[in-house]
C-alpha cells in the first residue's frame, strides 16, 4: 500500500441539490478528472432516488426521451432485491436500477477542494441513457476533452462517448462499446497511428478470472483489434477488475491505476474494492511491463469504509502535479475523494 | 410456418472422421453456407469430445497454441454440470466446454447433398481459439469469402473474422467483437459507404428481453455506430435471439432469417429453437420494415427433434436459387440440414 501524502473527501451527497423535485441525491462519486491548465475539471456522477417512500412499493426511476423523469411504482412482491442497487422484475427476469445517475461538472483550482457547487449537468437524454449516465472517464486529446461513460438502458450497460471544449456544452458521439462493457479508458494520444482504449467486457458466462481488454481505433468511434491486456492475478482482484484512471505517459511506460474486487462467496461485486497499478509498454500498450503485486490503496478512511456500498475505493481520474499524482476516486459508492501519491513511490510499488 | 418444398439432413457425425485420434465426432452442425458459382460451399462446425471415458472424471479438451490437443481430466466432484455442453469448475467458478469444435469445408454441387467428405479443416490455432471455433457465417464481399465465427477461449466467447478465396487456405483477421458476442453476420455490400453487421451481445445482467444489434465499419475490422435492431417480441423468442443466415438483398429490403428460443423456467437456452424472419430497410438497415409474427420454421423432422440438444433448428446460411431459397441450418446441435422455401411465400409470411 502506498503512503498517502494527502487525502480528502471532496463531494458528499448533501453538497448538491437534486436535479428534480421528485428525487434526492444519494451518491456523488466515481468522478472523471482532468487537468485544465493549472486547474482540475471534474465530472461527478450524481446518483438520485425517488424522494417519496410508498409502503410496499419500490420506486424505480427512469428518464424517457422527450417525457423527462418517470418513476415506476412496483409492488415489492413483484421484484427481487438483488443488492441495494438492482432489482429483478420477477415477471420478466429483467433488471432495474433503484436510482438514476447523471453527471455534474465541478471545478477545483487547487485540486484539493471544490470551488462552487453550481455546475452544468450532463443528464440522460438519449434512449440508450434511460436508466442513467454513470462513471465518466475524461481524456484530453488535442484541444478537446473526451469522456466515456456507462449508458444504462433497457438495452443493458453499454459505454458511450461524448466530448466538450469547456464543460458547459457537450457533444454526444453514441455507443462505442455495446453492452455489457464498462471502465472504458482512452489513451491521451495515438500509439503507432491508432487511438487506444482499455475496456472491460462482462460476459454472461465466465471462462476465466475477470479481464481487461485493449482495442484500437482510427476515429474514436469504430473499435477493433481487441486483445486481452490483464487478467486478475492477485487474490484481491479475483471478483472484478476494470480500468480506473485513464492511462498517462511516464518515461517508463503508460501508467494505469485500476480497480479490483475480491471475489465474495456470496455474490460478485460485494467484497472490498481496492486499487492496483501497472505499466504498459509505450509503443506496444497491449504489453504489461510491470504490475503491483498487491493493492496500492485499500479502503481506510471512514468515508471509504462506510457509505452506500461499504469498503470501496474506485479510482477514476489522475492529474500529474510535478512529482506527485492527484488521484480522484469514488469512495463507498457515495463520495468523491482525492488522494495524493508520490509518483516515484508509485513506480517503485509496480515491481513485477 | 412455411411450407417446406424440400428438406434433408446433409451431414451426420458418422460421416466425418475425427480430427485427432483421441477425439470422437459428436456434432456436425451450424454450417456456414454460400453460393460459389452454381455450387454451394459449406463450413460445417464439427464438435468433438474425448473418445476415452474415465470413471469419475470429466475429460475437458482444449487446443494449446503450439502444443496441440490437451485433455484435462477433472474429478467429477470438482465440477458442476450446467448442461450437456458446459461444466463449471467449482474452485474458480469458471466454465469449461465438454467438447471442442473446428470447421470443415464441404462442397455441394446441387445444394442438396455433399459431394465428398474429405474437406480442408479450419482448426484452433490462436490462443483466443483454445476451446474451439464455432458457428461460422459466410458472406461474399467482392471476390473474397469472409466468415465470422465464435472463438471460445479462457477469455470467453468472442467473435473473430477470417477469409478465404478458395476454402483451402484461410486468413485470420482477429477478434472483431469481444466477449460475449455471437451470431455476427456481415452484409454482402456496404450500405451508405460503410460495411454493416448484425451482432448479438450477451450481457451478464439483463435489463430487457434478448436483442440483436447492428454495427458499422469502414474496414470490417473496427466496428462502431452500435444500435439495437430487434428486441424479442413473440413468446417463441423470449429466451434467446440471434442472427441466422447473413442478410441478403431483395427488392423489398434486406431479408434476415434468425433464430429465437422460448424462455424456459429452468434455464436459458433449453427450450425449443425456432426460426423467424424480418426485412430491413435497404438504405437504413437499422430499421425493421416487416417481421414474421410467428416462427417460419420449428423443429419437425426427427433429426431436428432428437440430437445432442433436442428441438433445435438454427439457420446459419442462405442461398438464393431462382424463386426459391435454400436455407442451411443446424438441427438438434448435431446435424447439418437444408430446407427449401419459396421466396414469395417467405416474403408473404413477413407481414407485420
Amino acid at each position: 500500500m502506498l503512503r498517502r501524502l494527502y487525502n480528502a473527501c471532496l463531494v458528499r451527497p448533501g453538497d448538491l441539490s437534486p436535479s428534480h423535485e421528485e428525487l434526492e441525491v444519494v451518491g456523488t462519486f466515481n468522478p472523471g478528472a482532468v487537468a485544465v491548465g493549472d486547474e482540475v475539471a471534474l465530472l461527478v456522477r450524481v446518483a438520485e432516488r425517488p424522494r417519496e417512500r410508498r409502503e410496499g412499493f419500490a420506486g424505480l426511476p427512469r428518464w424517457e426521451p422527450g417525457a423527462g423523469l418517470t418513476i415506476d411504482w412496483v409492488p415489492n412482491d413483484t421484484v427481487r432485491f438483488l443488492d441495494p442497487r438492482v432489482v429483478e422484475v420477477k415477471a420478466t427476469g429483467s433488471a432495474r436500477l433503484t436510482f438514476v445517475s447523471h453527471l455534474v461538472a465541478l471545478r477545483s483550482k487547487d485540486g484539493r477542494s471544490i470551488d462552487s457547487w453550481n455546475g452544468v449537468r450532463f443528464q440522460p437524454q438519449e434512449e440508450y441513457e434511460t436508466y442513467g449516465i454513470e462513471d465518466p472517464r475524461i481524456t484530453r486529446i488535442g484541444d478537446r476533452f473526451y469522456f466515456t461513460y456507462v449508458a444504462v438502458s433497457p438495452h443493458g450497460a453499454a459505454t458511450a462517448l461524448a466530448s466538450t471544449m469547456d464543460f458547459r456544452t457537450f457533444d454526444r458521439h453514441g455507443i462505442i462499446f455495446p453492452c455489457e462493457n464498462k471502465d472504458v479508458l482512452l489513451f491521451p494520444e495515438p500509439v503507432d497511428g491508432e487511438y487506444v482504449a482499455l475496456h472491460r467486457p462482462n460476459p454472461s458466462v465466465h471462462f476465466a478470472p475477470p479481464e481487461m481488454w485493449i482495442a484500437h481505433s482510427s476515429d474514436l468511434l469504430h473499435w477493433g483489434r481487441h486483445a486481452v491486456v490483464h487478467a486478475a492475478q492477485g487474490q484481491w482482484e479475483t471478483g472484478r477488475i476494470g480500468g480506473g484512471a485513464p492511462p498517462f505517459r511516464t518515461e517508463h511506460g503508460w501508467l494505469e491505476v485500476y480497480h479490483g474486487n475480491e471475489k465474495s462467496p456470496d455474490a460478485p461485486g460485494v467484497g472490498v474494492y481496492a486499487a492496483g497499478a501497472f505499466l504498459l509498454d509505450l509503443e506496444h500498450p497491449q504489453r504489461i511491463l510491470r504490475r503491483s503485486p498487491d493493492p496500492i490503496m485499500m479502503p481506510e478512511a471512514e468515508f471509504e469504509r462506510e457509505g452506500f456500498v461499504h469498503n470501496v475505493v474506485f479510482p477514476t481520474g489522475a492529474v500529474q502535479r510535478d512529482d506527485t499524482l492527484l488521484l480522484y476516486y469514488g469512495a463507498a459508492d457515495a463520495y468523491t475523494a482525492v488522494v495524493e501519491f508520490s509518483q516515484a513511490e508509485l513506480l517503485a510499488a509496480i515491481s513485477q
